[in-house]
């Protein structure tokens, strides 16, 4: 009998070799709409997204913001749909998110925009789809069909595009070339399987989760937090470190088991200063690093065996959390690629 | 023995008459900035803030979107402290909300707004704080000491000064009037106290909540769900619910508390259609709302007696909410006031 592989497990696998493809390929039309974006002089940037896609528009917001000093809105989709009073967005570069390019929302966001004269860019895995058609640009994800329902490549190509387009901006070639290097970087995260599975076991009656990042990797544990949940039926909740500290901390005890994701970086202190004050509360910390110092304070260390600068640390860490996500609802018993009550692609207005 | 009522019950109820207060006092002030950002061609408007103000900072992501057409970024402060890369502000209303006034996350992103030749505007409840020194103008809230750790009069002001300087931006006179008696509108949501008391004894082994609104009222989900965690260490989850629709739905089972907050407005319809959904997957439902259709979709109906604006309704729902998080905790036997592990004033860099 042949074993066949989970699709979930599969599309994490895939991920080294598409984003060293869609770095390839699209590099071209990112190169146009940073000149275009330059050439607009554009006050702000403003990002339509839902779901895991969202998780990418935050990504966007830390990576724009702190590379390319672009404040970041993130859209509020009702205000285009259901208040139909959108606001001005003329000295914006309008951009959508979405796998699918399907959610009538996220393109009424896209359509305004342009009706208003905004730079308009969509990011999505559908070339021919309704947010693509709405757009002026369109930057493809060029990961394949992706079968699960819960999103892992075209989450990470989301976000070597918003990198690539970031890089772009910026124009300094070091950054570029850090991330041409980037896939043989992810390939090296999948050795962390084995560990992720065995770790697994352990969460086999584990009912809810906390997450926590801070800086470019809040967008990771934002997306962790929704791969556990789409994959386990888990509550699972994500924090930045920071907004932990001013409320949430109060339901951390002893059984509560916290994940961490702390690379090497600008957060790391404030990481490291959360995780001390975590683990003497008694609750029992996974903690994914490539620093030692770091790992030490974990009951779980997970270690990246490879570091990468910060800004492109988030699609590394994803990917262990993709395959935590994947383990766990696979002790759990569920099948982590066809979650209970959720379809690929969600409309939503 | 004379039985001491909670400081936090006790500001809860002080809520009608501190906001009467407010809307009389700081008008003018308020009008006052409402002229400068007329004058300035304001972009945008950029928005630091944390924790429960963070939640009136959504808010006013709504407001300011669907009747000034004003986009809204929230900051994202690590950006201004640990990657010190701020983006370019100068076309932005910069704006910090904090109830201290002390977190210095919050006061570097104002400083840095005002560097940078930016119109800041600090929102807070002490006028000799650094986040009010640190902006050009300040609205006070004006709710006189908050001995709660939990923050409910500081936040309900804070919706005040935002929906006033809205108001006053849109200069429609009936929205300001509208505005003017929302006090005893406020007085009824108060009426609502027993039979929330009486809901709360079947949470008194409830693990997890979720806790979803929509538009407007996304901010008030963020709220009440924060109040639940605060006070009763429950792991206590918001959701827009069009987010909820992209993956967190596969959660919903038999014994998962949700808690729907649902007036008459422009969100209506899509919350009935998601509480359909909710239902038939056998969750038992809580809805607060003002209309009797959506009020029978209900396990548990909250009937808020009075009907305004929906642009105005957080105000009058969050206090259900803040009800709800006092009696929970109270059953639980905790002391609501005084959080396990909290203090008031959180720093955060």
């Amino acid at each position: 009998m042949v074993k066949t592989i989970s699709p979930l497990l599969q599309e994490i696998m895939e991920q080294p070799q598409v984003i060293r493809h869609l770095l390839q390929t699209e590099a071209g039309r990112v190169s146009e709409v940073a000149g275009r974006i330059r050439d607009r002089g554009i006050e702000f940037t403003f990002i339509a997204a839902r779901g895991t896609s969202d998780n990418a528009a935050t990504y966007a917001k830390y990576v724009f913001g702190s590379i390319n000093h672009l404040a970041v809105a993130l859209a509020a989709p009702s205000l285009f749909t259901l208040y139909k009073s959108p606001p001005r967005l003329t000295q914006a570069l309008v951009m959508g998110i979405s796998q699918s390019g399907q959610s009538p929302d996220i393109v009424a966001v896209l359509r305004q925009g342009r009706r208003q004269g905004a730079l308009t860019v969509a990011i999505t895995n559908e070339g021919d789809s309704p947010l693509a058609r709405a757009a002026e640009y369109t930057l493809l994800c060029r990961a394949g069909e992706e079968k699960s329902v819960a999103a892992t490549k075209t989450y990470t190509t989301q976000l070597a595009l918003l990198a690539l387009l970031s890089a772009e901006l910026n124009g300094e070639e070091s950054m570029l070339k850090e991330l041409k290097s980037l896939p043989s970087h992810l390939e090296k995260v999948l050795s962390l399987d084995e560990v992720i599975r065995e770790y697994s076991q352990r969460y086999r009656y584990a009912e809810r989760f906390v997450v926590i990042g801070r800086g470019y990797n809040y967008a990771t544990a934002l997306e962790i937090a929704l791969k556990l949940k789409e994959t386990s039926h888990i509550v699972a909740e994500p924090y930045s470190a920071a907004d932990f500290w001013h409320g949430p901390i109060a339901m951390v005890e002893r059984d509560l088991p916290v994940i961490m994701i702390a690379p090497r970086g600008s957060t790391l202190v404030e990481m490291q200063r959360l995780a001390k004050k975590v683990g003497s509360r008694g609750a029992e910390l996974m903690i994914i690093s490539d620093d030692e110092k770091m790992l030490e304070l974990a009951h779980l260390p997970l270690k990246v065996p490879v570091s990468v600068p910060e800004v492109f640390s988030p699609l590394l860490y994803v990917m262990a959390g993709q395959l935590l996500a994947y383990h766990v609802a696979s002790i759990k018993g569920y099948d982590p690629a066809h979650p209970r009550g959720l379809r690929k692609v969600t409309l939503t207005r």
